[in-house]
């Protein structure tokens, strides 16, 4: 591609309404616009990048024995009546009516099309496993959609769906696709991990979610330093520390601690580490009532950590007798069961109690008095307090020892692009997607989904891989994979000649070639802005200077230094250096 | 492609509501579901062929210089407002609703969206000619949805827009747009014709029209048999018959002719030929009132044709004084200016007469007396009758002389499957996209506007190649070149290790194979049908009888007889015969 035939649509300020640097930096090369807000057009130039994604995935869905098919983005409301979705589903579901006022959607996702497929197409057993995928438009109506593409209304999705006779085929297929998403998140040249995710409200045997590793991430990702061990914060486990919970050394004694509340606060009044703090949150429970309706609050639960840990909800909200979704308990609720907000500790309490294996590990430390204004210092569980039932409470923390066996936690950001789900019969079950067995009976299909967030990995790749002058693509989803510069190309026949020269044989070598032939008008510095802005990973420049010693410039985008290779050499380095994934 | 690992959803019966056959064989062959009315699901089968014409559309797009883009199918409201086609646009405009209440709607096309990004990244004449184009899926709220993705209400539509600084630049890129859809057409292995076309209310200097020819076609299409010339019948000249007027040789003579109305009874009753009968039509005509609105009726105009002949709408809309879009007279109307219904003719009429070109060449003809019951024979214009502004008012018949001047017209039934248009300024001044000209002056672009209905091609391929047995495709977008059948694979080892070696053969040649590879359950007879369904051009039967001869046996699709081919030449047979497009 030549400049002068390219929408060339780089920028430089950084849109006032652009946060994250993939945003910033989409929208300063001119690889996106915003049409509004969440919506967003891929230019010539982020297009080739998106494409190029696409079919990284295609040909490892392909290869995985996984078909393509496309379903429309429209969908009947009356298949997510069945799976029950459509009243579930909030206000994310872009809800439509036809002009005969017939209700549909805009697809979020396709489970519900995807089995209606798979009931009306499969009769036998015989014909599984069946791994069906797409790539196609999605819609979320997001509240607040932001972060450019990372977090839009509308993108581009490979969804898929498998679906099985029994268990051990669908763990089957699952094992299958978590190879291919390595596959693919390694062929488009990310730093990834594949986490172990919660399975959620659906249950299922087994979730992962694959995150590209950026700062910027939202997720935290705890990851073992010496084995494949991988969770989402959410979900990894703390362990007990090791060895016996310390002797008591102190005697309880009751210090006051006059509109001190906070775990900061008070371990800063006592001279003690947030760390041998007790701390209290107390949560709404479920009620025992005949008559509860489901959802209704009944006895609050009070949950104590260690001062310096964080409560994991996710763990809290699946406590036996912890209403889920965790709601927190009001100050006159805490008063009902012994305690007093900001003061509440263990000792004397009405309630149930559960205590983290940490902080079950405490001894001789700090914790609310259940009186205002007091707290109790020198605590024993068991001779000062009663002891509660001991679980798993709190987000791990770097240096925690890793919960596979082997090695101690270490705790970075992700972004999540891809997740895979055992399902099992949640919708095939509520669609009646059976198929005859080998006995001619009914079976409902066990079902597998495989997502990928096709246009945030572009996002999610800028995030790992930029720096001050803009972005720096891995060879495999760069827009173009060489720039050349032709420094005076419209003065000097030489470096024309040079430079088409070079442009020919490079593109006969299947390299996609950008040459800024634009005029003296844009100066080279320009030239090598854009270049740098747009990410291209590898670039010549030539000049008449460097003909006459015989030699062209090499730069690759992350490289500190230039480098001089013989003119005749360029396309042997090129050829060794360019990694098409 | 095995088909034990291939989603094969073959049908027997045609299903009850496809009636036109690109309809039956695409949902017999399993290349669609339907989902819902005009919302159909793309089956692995069915996607290979739309990828392909994708594909060969794109790699037309680009070499023609067209830029790729990809807008959201999602369009704010705002933009079609300043076009105004928010309040024009009718019901096939799917309108919604976000969550915050503003007004979206799925895109049917994106001229507005397309000219906010010219508008916005676009600033300077010299970036200019620009083409965009998108491949993207398109929604509309079709009344009555029907043959299949013929006339779906999601489809996928290529859409690329230009922009110009100047007439002259668009009609070059027009130029070039029409040499690229005559090289698509060709690649898809499609008999076309690119035909002029009404430019409609819009008006612009030109717009083609590409039709697959197919005697399903919705379209007439006229074209010359000795020049390139064609176009829809809506819009080809009818020339003047060559000569002068027949003179006078018989006396004007008043005949009952009681309730006969008709041209065909009038004709059977008086015994001469429909050609001898002057047809009358009487619409409303333009208000010449001065507070008259846009739209409202005036006096009735007359139109004479010869009886043979029918009345071209499009042709008479465009008649000073005539109502658009037309309406017909009451009978009320009618006798008003003189006339009866059923029996009106050209003598004593006080309303604005125009007559047919071919109908003012008539002489001693029969026509209306204006009174009931009765006609008049041996009438002729200007000694019997007043004569009335000439004009082309009717559809050219095959036979009729070529308005190109060169040869006679033949008429074909053809499907609408492209379109190119210039549009002049009639978006870019709504949205106000201009450019700084030479002088440093605003300058509102001009448009040209070019798509194909990318998955109607598929339906209209079928239309055009397709014989009882299924689909013929054409070899650039069979979703599979070659189908084999071993015959007893599962017997004969023999059989099993040469389907192998042909199948990795083709597959290395980069050929896309399709062998079926079911066990015994499935008949020899069961595997050619479905080969033959679903339009695999080439067959290789593979059998004990015939290896142990030396040779393989080979079918085309289309060919009523088999060959036997020596088996170690069948691979450089089918290099030869398979055109890649």
């Amino acid at each position: 591609m030549r400049a002068t035939q390219f929408l060339i649509a780089t920028e430089k300020e950084t849109p006032a309404d652009a946060v994250v640097i993939s945003h910033k930096l989409m929208l300063r090369s001119g690889m996106i616009r915003k049409l509004a807000a969440g919506l967003y057009t891929w230019m010539p130039l982020g297009l080739r990048t998106l494409r190029k994604i696409e079919n990284i995935v295609r040909e490892e869905m392909d290869r995985a024995g996984a078909q393509e098919i496309l379903m429309p983005t429209v969908q009947p409301a009356e298949l997510w009546e069945e799976s029950g979705r459509w009243y579930q589903y909030g206000g994310e579901l872009m809800r439509l009516k036809d002009r005969h006022n017939r209700e549909f959607c805009y697809g979020p996702t396709a489970e519900e099309v995807v089995t209606d497929i798979a009931r009306n197409n499969l009769s036998s057993y015989k014909q599984l496993p069946m791994n069906l995928y797409q790539v196609q438009t999605k819609f979320r109506d997001e509240t607040r959609p932001r972060f450019g593409v990372m977090r839009a209304r509308e993108f581009t999705m490979k969804d898929g769906y498998s679906f099985h006779a029994n268990e051990e085929s669908l763990q089957e297929t699952y094992e299958r696709m978590h190879e291919a998403y390595s596959r693919i998140f390694n062929r488009l040249g990310l730093d990834f991990r594949p986490v172990l995710a919660d399975t959620g409200s659906i249950g299922g045997a087994s979730s992962h979610e694959f995150h590209v590793l950026a700062e910027s991430g939202e997720d935290d990702i705890a990851f073992s330093d010496s084995s494949d061990y991988a969770a989402n914060v959410e979900l990894a486990e703390a362990l007990a520390p090791a060895g016996e919970r310390p002797a008591a050394s102190k005697e309880l004694e009751k210090v006051s601690t006059p509109d001190v509340t906070s775990i900061e606060d008070v371990a800063a009044l006592l001279n003690v580490a947030t760390s041998d703090v007790l701390k209290a949150i107390v949560v709404r429970g479920t009620s025992e009532a005949e008559d509860a309706e489901e959802g209704e609050a009944g006895e609050p639960v009070v949950l104590f950590l260690r001062g310096d840990h964080q409560l994991n909800e996710i763990k809290a909200e699946k406590l036996p007798g912890v209403l889920s979704p965790l709601q927190f308990a009001s100050a006159d609720e805490v008063q009902k069961i012994g305690g007093v907000a900001g003061f509440t500790g263990p000792r004397g309490l009405s309630a149930r109690v559960y205590v983290d294996r940490s902080a079950a590990h405490m001894a001789d430390f700090v914790c609310g008095a259940n009186e205002t204004d007091a707290h109790f210092t020198g605590a024993n569980w068991g001779r000062d307090v009663e002891e509660g039932t001991i679980a798993d409470l709190r987000n791990v923390v770097a240096g925690d020892p890793s919960p596979c066996g082997k090695g101690t936690l270490d705790i970075k950001r992700g972004i999540e692009v891809g997740h895979i789900f055992q399902l099992g019969t949640k919708y095939s079950e509520a669609l009646k997607a059976t198929v005859l067995d080998e006995n001619g009976k009914d079976r409902v299909m066990m079902m597998g989904c495989y997502g990928i967030g096709v246009s945030r990995v572009v996002a999610a790749a800028i995030e790992q891989n930029n720096d001050d002058n803009g972005i720096i693509w891995p060879d495999a989803i760069a827009p173009f994979h060489v720039g050349i510069v032709p420094m005076n190309m419209h003065k000097s026949e030489a470096v024309k000649e040079a430079a088409e020269k070079l442009y020919n044989e490079l593109t006969e070598a299947g390299f996609e070639v950008y040459m800024d032939d634009r005029d003296k008008k844009t100066s080279p510095g320009v030239k090598f802005a854009d270049m740098e802005l747009m990410g291209i990973p590898h670039r010549v420049v030539i000049s008449d200077r460097g003909l006459e010693a015989g030699a062209l410039e090499y730069k690759h985008r992350s490289a500190e230094e230039k480098e001089e290779i013989a003119a005749d050499n360029v396309l042997n380095v090129l050829k060794e250096r360019i990694k098409l994934g």
